[in-house]
């Protein structure tokens, strides 16, 4: 049994109100949510769902009682559903600082949160990028990323155990200039070793793992850039003499097609875009995404706050539960997320 | 009303069958089929459609009588449907070769050609990439490229005329590494006005062009790159003043969700794999081709030979309607196929 630290998310976003449909469906994990009583109040009557706050210091079951809820003060209450604030983001950093306490305290295994809004985090005085890095500056990591899971977009053609696409890339947050220079053997083996793993612990048996190429059409034996030779081609070689089923480099527009037919359970890109042109329009806003980097685990749903249906009861808690789930199957299976 | 000069495509694939049906389907333009009867015959067996060859030398009308057809003698027969073959690969150069003659010797306004196989014509001899450097070896072009079109993935939800997404790039068969440095602002500018004349004269009344951006999060003003800044923002800006409907650049992996929703009908990619990860993904098999830096239009369906179901009659004509419609469109329109 694992313990989630729960962040209940933007109170001026879906979070709030997808988190109590996600757990009035149901969870056989320990948790503890971490935020704000009168949010919470409000997202139950938005989502139109009985899940009470029951004060708690440590995660426990919800039961007909309630949750076990963690209340962290709000010094200023100025925010309004739907609409972006820069005081909702200094809360709500407040709470994931909470739940990382927590977790490194040994009070909880994992950090889960529903979905943030990095514009009201940054509007509210963190000067950092988005969440990711928010959460790197509570416990000082430099070198962290994420890994991103979306519903596998074959679909019921898959086998049991395999209803996941994972995504992970080699490089991230550079300018597409530095790519080339920053592939080397080393570090695309660690990211499909990481791949590899991540995909394991969260359900694949044995994952099969396609990595991408660089150039287009892979290069073309060379003609169109040599990374595939020089890096690539030999970092996947490594990767099966460890007994991983890795395979590739395949070119990038055809990998994700390969994907979608079935043939591979994660990908491992080269470079940001290449990632995220793909997973978002396979389905990201579908899918939950896993930090990268930090000495614990953290899982939350890849969708934003959707300001334009907050509060309406409309939005879909499908992300939020499989969030809650794969951090309890992560933690369970002794994931450890480092990058390499 | 055009002349065009049909090449049949290679005799191993789906290429004469997918023609066959769509010249059954019924075409108001001029046409000359370049090819071998034998393999004519072949084809409109398995499509079911008769459509007969009439010895010709010039495009005329699809009539009861037949289609002009021209005959290229094949020296060497040695093919069978379904497999790649050199000597396929030989037979079908020698017709485009005589189709691009055909127009440039203004004999016929534009070059249709079906599905060739590129690796058969490598493998017959040809030094070459692809069909397209085929091509630009016969009229000695240097400097060419493609601009994709596939059925606008918004589809229904858009106003007539605005059913095709076009995808032209600002770089294309390069490494990756060396993008970043042939981004300048005024061949961005020109692939800008590329997209825009082709769109329109493919039917878009005031075509809307979304400009991609380099590097992750659109550089996140200046933090990952500053191609955005320096080159991107500002050929944007010179098309605008140019009474273009562009705007960007925009994150690539939001462009294309936002053309999938109908904000777009042309994109402007960056780089090949930028564009090409999305349209594969989006429809390039249902999509056309167009040739790009020739002293004439060449349009093909985008989708290969498909060994595995040619001679099979369960090829999906639509493509190669598409493609004999848009030729006849853009040549119609006054399309002029150069680079800038």
């Amino acid at each position: 049994m694992s313990r989630l630290a729960v962040v209940i998310g933007d109170p001026t976003g879906i979070g709030p109100e997808v988190l109590a449909k996600a757990l009035a469906a149901g969870l056989a994990t320990d948790v503890l949510l971490v935020g704000d009583l009168q949010v919470w109040e409000e997202a139950q009557r938005i989502a139109q769902v009985r899940v009470m706050a029951k004060p708690a210091s440590r995660p426990g079951l919800v039961t007909r009682e309630g949750v076990p809820f963690l209340e962290v003060p709000v010094r200023e209450r100025e925010w309004k559903l739907g609409t972006m604030s820069p005081a909702a983001g200094r809360a709500v950093a407040e709470w994931l600082k909470e739940a990382v306490r927590l977790t490194t305290d040994g009070v909880a295994d994992a950090v889960v949160f529903a979905p943030l809004n990095k514009q009201a985090i940054i509007r509210g005085g963190h000067r950092v990028r988005d969440e990711y890095e928010l959460i790197a500056s509570f416990v000082h990591v430099d070198d962290h990323d994420e890994v991103n899971v979306i519903p596998h977009p074959a679909g019921d053609s898959l086998p049991a155990g395999q209803g996941l696409l994972w995504v992970a890339r080699a490089t991230s947050h550079v300018p597409l200039r530095d790519v080339p220079g920053l592939l080397t053997r080393d570090r695309i083996l660690r990211t499909i070793k990481l791949a590899h793993r991540v995909a394991k612990s969260g359900g694949a048996a044995s994952p099969r793992v396609g990595v991408a190429a660089l150039n287009p059409h892979a290069g073309e034996d060379g003609t169109m850039g040599d990374e595939e030779a020089r890096v690539i081609r030999p970092a996947v070689e490594a990767a099966v003499a460890e007994q991983i089923d890795a395979s590739g480099p395949y070119p990038a527009d055809q990998i994700f097609r390969m994907a979608r037919a079935g043939r591979f359970d994660a990908v491992v890109a080269m470079y940001h875009d290449q990632a995220q042109i793909a997973t978002k329009l396979l389905g990201f806003d579908r899918g939950v995404s896993i930090g990268i980097g930090y000495p614990f685990i953290t899982v939350t749903p890849s969708h934003g706050t959707a300001f334009d249906i907050a509060g309406k009861g409309l939005a879909d808690p499908q992300p939020m539960i499989q969030a809650l789930k794969l951090a309890d199957q992560l933690v369970r299976a002794g994931f450890m997320p480092r990058l390499g």
